[in-house]
């Protein structure tokens, strides 16, 4: 039992306390068969003949708790969507851990919780852990990094260089939803309530989607939004990328809030969508895909890869286009 | 080119400043042929029949920058050590960065430059990395965090389970001279200079041990120092761990450091020596397999596995014995 109501710097000293918190709070929730928490390295077993895929994130996001999620869900989601979206089947993660000093046992406790949830529904098993504690003031609450790995059939080949002029871009669901839900629970206003988080794993939604002949790219749109997912790709293609503003799918709260507060719906974090392109003819198939799978039921194509100068166009509703620049300045810091 | 001299919050939007400070500094210095920023996962290529090994650690230490170290190299060779000791060759690193607002430019790429460095000393490749920029005020300068992946033999079986009584100790240098190097490094004694941190790569030396029949444990006496990795035998095998103080290795100016400011040399951090268990037969060829590996010159055979309660015993100078403890409050904190 952890005696104390909030976590001090001897917690993070390497002694008993250390040991106290990571058996009593960190193993006790993150409990599978294969966590050892007395090893300095974990075996993985990675199944042969697939590629193993590694990844990382960092999560700072404030509040750490929000409509739709928390830091906890997030760092699991985050780390298991860019497993998902490269093609990989996510199997095993490590979590690290920077707890500030007077940061509340309860509060760390319903998080670590929301980890553990968080990988059970993702079906990836923390296998390695570290917990750091930082003085008072230094700190922000907490810090979470995951890492993941992943496995990937041999055969998928997913990448910015197999994107043609003609392919179709697909999103699995309406976009900004995070950003927004982050934003109103940071702020004093009275908006609270009518927008959650999109927060969640999107494994099952590219395992659907790597079903579909002609799928060249996947991509999660989460710092920078679609906007920012839109530019790498026509950057990196040299070419136009079409957004049709009354395809793309923004929940009518989002828009109210945007209008209200001058935000680009565009550029606002998703934790829980895919940004999909395909080849021209399979944009119906990987929209019905994407529609049968639970999680994708507000997917939509929303543009096209077209020849022309490397920019992101959106065609408005008027009829008019306006170039959606790379984004300079944050508009909500810690969103993530 | 980075044009300012201070990161801001903006560096860490997801944006054009964010693309900048990866390509142009972190990827700049971390480039090997399988580092792609481009990716959200990165491809792994791990060598058939051996065992996947996956270990993760965090990193604040204070200051950033001390006689014989960096939070840079700290980050890289705390991750390789893990998995140095658990018997794998490391492979693949992950880097997560926590830079807050305000931090120097300059400073932030000596350091990414040290963590370059140290990868490229201990073999491993960096492929995937995370930055976040944290609120002034937040943040403490900087954080890391680092996953590793390496392979252990199959038929390479270490753990405490192995431990048996009669068994000796081995550790590979002096103890305490990192946790030392870095108190000396943050207060304003005028004691600077004698002491540099042991902050180095220890794959070689396991490497070399893994070639000694009889061994049967190896871990890193890093947060709690050597009495910490001491006290975990002790518990988990049940036995009295006996350490004879003559025999451990302390370096002349740690004891002094020691003596006048009341801290003992086994409970501090060490980021470069390995303790080892052997059989009994296979600690002269354990200590000659150290001895002549770089990094092992200071080897010692330090005590003994013994029938008893489970505690750790220090045969005194004077020919006493004092029991270490499991550690209580922090000596030293932010040491790693």
């Amino acid at each position: 039992m952890i005696e104390d109501r909030h976590i001090g710097l001897a917690y993070g000293n390497g002694g008993r306390l250390t040991r106290t918190l990571i058996e009593e709070l960190f193993a006790l929730h993150l409990a599978n068969d294969e966590l050892d928490v007395g090893l300095d390295a974990a075996p993985m077993h990675l199944p042969e003949g697939m590629v193993p895929m590694i990844t990382t994130d960092g999560f700072t996001v404030q509040p750490l708790e929000f409509p739709g999620g928390d830091i906890g869900s997030l760092a699991v989601n985050g780390t298991v969507n860019d497993l998902a979206v490269s093609g990989a089947t996510p199997l095993y993660m490590t979590l690290n851990a920077f707890i500030e000093e007077g940061f509340e046992v309860e509060t760390l406790e319903r998080l670590v919780q929301s980890v553990a949830a968080a990988a059970r529904l993702a079906g990836v098993k923390i296998v390695a852990g570290d917990t750091k504690v930082l003085p008072r003031g230094q700190g922000g609450g907490l810090y979470l990094a995951t890492t993941g790995v992943g496995m990937r059939p041999a055969d998928l080949q997913l990448g910015l260089g197999r994107i043609a002029v003609g392919d179709r871009i697909l999103v699995s669901g309406p976009v900004g939803d995070h950003g927004i839900a982050v934003m109103l629970a940071r702020e004093a206003f009275d908006l609270k309530g009518p927008v959650q988080s999109d927060c969640a794993p999107v494994n099952h939604l590219t395992a659907a989607l790597s079903e579909v002949a002609g799928l060249k790219f996947m991509r999660d749109p989460t710092r920078g939004g679609l906007a920012t997912v839109a530019h790498e790709i026509a950057m990196a293609t040299s070419t136009t990328v079409r957004l049709k503003e009354t395809d793309v799918p923004v929940q009518d709260p989002v828009k109210s809030v945007c209008d209200m507060l001058g935000y680009d719906p565009y550029y606002l974090a998703c934790e829980g969508r895919v940004v999909a392109i395909v080849a021209p003819g399979a944009a119906d198939s990987a929209f019905a895909a994407l529609k049968r799978t639970p999680g994708g039921e507000g997917a939509a194509i929303i543009g096209t890869i077209e020849q022309g100068r490397a920019q992101v166009l959106l065609e408005t509703e008027i009829g008019g286009s306006r170039v959606l620049d790379e984004l300079e300045d944050d508009p909500l810091p810690r969103i993530c």
